[in-house]
């Protein structure tokens, strides 16, 4: 069955992007601080909102981490509304490019343009609703927003709050627009709209995003799953690595980016386990280990196969001891989701192996996981992280929420 | 049902990948010109196959522009070969890129790599196999061939002449692996094998191209139909407009470069067409017109929707009186794939924006869409022409068929 309504969404998003295509950067700009006002101004009736989604997902029975996730604050608000103001500040990467000429005077301009129309499948995160819609019009595209239902009440209230604040400062009617049906049909559909959807980014746990990588005829940027490793050579200064493990580990084990598996090389293990693995006891994380670290960990657990395949994302970490670089880099291949691994080493030609061998997003030596994020590497902003190949690898900026085209300049040539 | 020897192809591909990833541009050069001399080495078992093939195809009475695009002859294999030393020329994209370093002394570089295993479906052009396989290999991909079945015996022993010079002059085993089971299943796995092939680029119709758009869960490059505009303006320079448009239509009408609907504004349609429907009847170009087309033209036939709509890949031109260059992009917009667009004036300001606001992935002023090619964009090759927004978009090179990772170098950086 078709739903038509949907079917008006994606034509409406087609005619905005058509125009938003050529939007220049001052009225975008004047769109999201008009934006950025319009929540600060409709902050009661926000967070009026807001208190039915938290109300009803208690009385679900919802975990307190997605409840928290879930709740906004006045400082939470002000806090969206100062975010679109940094995306005023960041450099529009429409119109950018390369010009070269030809030998017969052909002169060729390869311009940076927008998507189109760009979808959105996220969690039940009100603060991505507001992001995405600001990256996505910042970038020149018309963008269509489905989050999760358990925060419907607020994605209302804010949809329409930047829609007609979007719309009202002369930015085309359907630029932003949100999906309020929750009938997962919709979903279904949405993701076989190639006429009128350009690209769907979906963002969120592995399941979401495995359901839509298996069903969408529409290109997918897929964002990630991140099996992230460290590697504790037998080179390693300590005083780097403790640090880092710790960091990478705990200091947000939620995110994507957080170390899952540790690989410590057999010279070490002994001495830096027991220094390690203290640590990590001091900071209650559990730890899943090989026969070799549970020998030498009294209080590790026996690690099975799925400790070294799924992502924890929880004080827990899975340790393994190996022979040297060669077996590290053997499990990170056969295991890495390729988003984020790291080696500790003050060895230069280990590192260099490292950097060159590992086929990851984001691969680092000496420095924690964490870093994988469009923010720490300076581009302002991020609409995700891609764990794909095609079009875009690691945080997303604006930049990739872009295309090409080749705009030739002649004089009547025609081909010999 | 699996195919277990499909599978193995692909395990090997992705393991050869795996060297082939940091393999030199020294090490690939030489195994190029290695198969480049191994060609000529070989004619005679080369066109001993191809004997077979032709034959086959002329028994079963293949169309003859089929039968020539099939057939080979000892110039033709100096050219192919030839070709290999001019992909030996060109830059290798491995290992370019962009560094910069963060305010905490994080030093981070993009950097281009291979996009791993590419398999290429195509139709039975036996010199695809041989330039396919070169771009990827001097790109630093694994290559898997999959050609039409009319080209096989041509295709096997190319495939293995070029896959064991290759091997010979050192590239890992496995990095140029032709299909030659021509069992349709097998095409269908392929699509599906996600855990081996990073991306398929098909080339061929528009049949094939949609087929493996639509079975496909591996990451695809969509290349080509072209559904080409020209308008020509009031403003034109007639000088300029008729000989782009005989070049566009009947240079080589068989590609998706060439010229499928001509669009004339109102204002010049009389003199314009009289002098244009002359020229084109001169090289015997089919007109399917317009009603105010056909008024003019007592020649022209009347096109029905269809004709704006589908590639005539033939001397057919579709011929549209519009009423002004407004009238013409929404025509464009409605029918376009995309693919090049080109307008005909003197006037800068519908110049501008027939540049800004048309949607394809080249579009001209005053040239002939015939220059949409990888050659003719000074790429140097090109391994097809991507109508797709997401990665690549026209004439693709060797740094389309790459990818980024970062390389990120710290010295104890912890997330704070």
């Amino acid at each position: 069955m078709v739903h038509q309504e949907l079917l008006a969404i994606g034509r409406k998003a087609k005619l905005a992007a058509r125009k938003l295509a050529f939007a220049s950067t001052e009225s975008k700009n004047k769109a999201l601080l008009a934006m950025s006002e319009a929540l600060l101004k409709n902050e009661q009736d926000i967070l009026k909102a807001n208190r039915l989604d938290v109300q009803a997902a208690e009385e679900k029975g919802l975990k307190k981490s997605l409840v928290n996730r879930l709740s906004l604050t006045p400082e939470g608000i002000s806090q969206i509304s100062n975010a679109l103001q940094e995306v005023v500040a960041l450099r529009d990467p429409v119109g950018e490019g390369e010009v070269w000429t030809r030998p017969n005077g052909l002169r060729i301009q390869q311009t940076r343009v927008p998507l189109g129309v760009v979808a959105m499948i996220y969690e039940a995160r009100p603060n991505v609703t507001v992001d995405a819609a600001a990256l996505c019009l910042k970038s020149g595209n018309a963008v269509i927003l489905r989050g999760g239902s358990e925060a419907l009440e607020s994605n209302k209230v804010l949809g329409r709050v930047i829609a007609e604040a979007a719309e009202g400062s002369g930015l085309p009617s359907g630029c932003i627009q949100l999906i309020t049906e929750t009938n997962r049909e919709w979903v279904q559909q949405l993701m076989r709209m190639n006429e009128y959807v350009d690209v769907i980014i979906p963002r969120g746990g592995a399941g979401l995003i495995q359901t839509v990588v298996q069903n969408s005829t529409v290109p997918v940027i897929e964002t990630g799953t991140g099996m992230c490793h460290a590697f504790v050579d037998r080179d390693a200064d300590y005083e780097k690595a403790i640090p880092i493990v710790i960091n990478a580990k705990t200091q947000n084990p939620g995110v994507c980016n957080a170390l899952e598996t540790l690989l410590v090389d057999e010279a070490i293990a002994e001495g830096f386990l027991s220094r390690m693995g203290q640590e990590l006891q001091n900071r209650h994380v559990e730890i899943k280990g090989c026969p070799k670290t549970c020998a030498l960990l009294p209080y590790a657990l026996p690690a099975g196969e799925k400790d070294w395949v799924a992502e924890h994302l929880d004080l827990v970490l899975s340790v393994k001891v190996v022979a040297n670089l060669d077996e590290a880099l053997d499990h990170i291949y056969q295991y890495s989701t390729k988003h984020s691994e790291t080696i500790i080493t003050e060895n230069y030609s280990k590192a260099q192996r490292f950097l060159r061998e590992i086929d990851a997003a984001a691969v680092y030596v000496n420095a924690s996981t964490r870093f994988t994020d469009g923010g720490r590497f300076g581009f302002g902003a991020e609409i995700g992280i891609s764990t794909q190949k095609l079009h875009a690898r690691g945080p997303m900026g604006l930049r990739e929420l872009t295309t090409i085209k080749y705009m030739i300049c002649g004089d009547g040539q025609i081909v010999k």
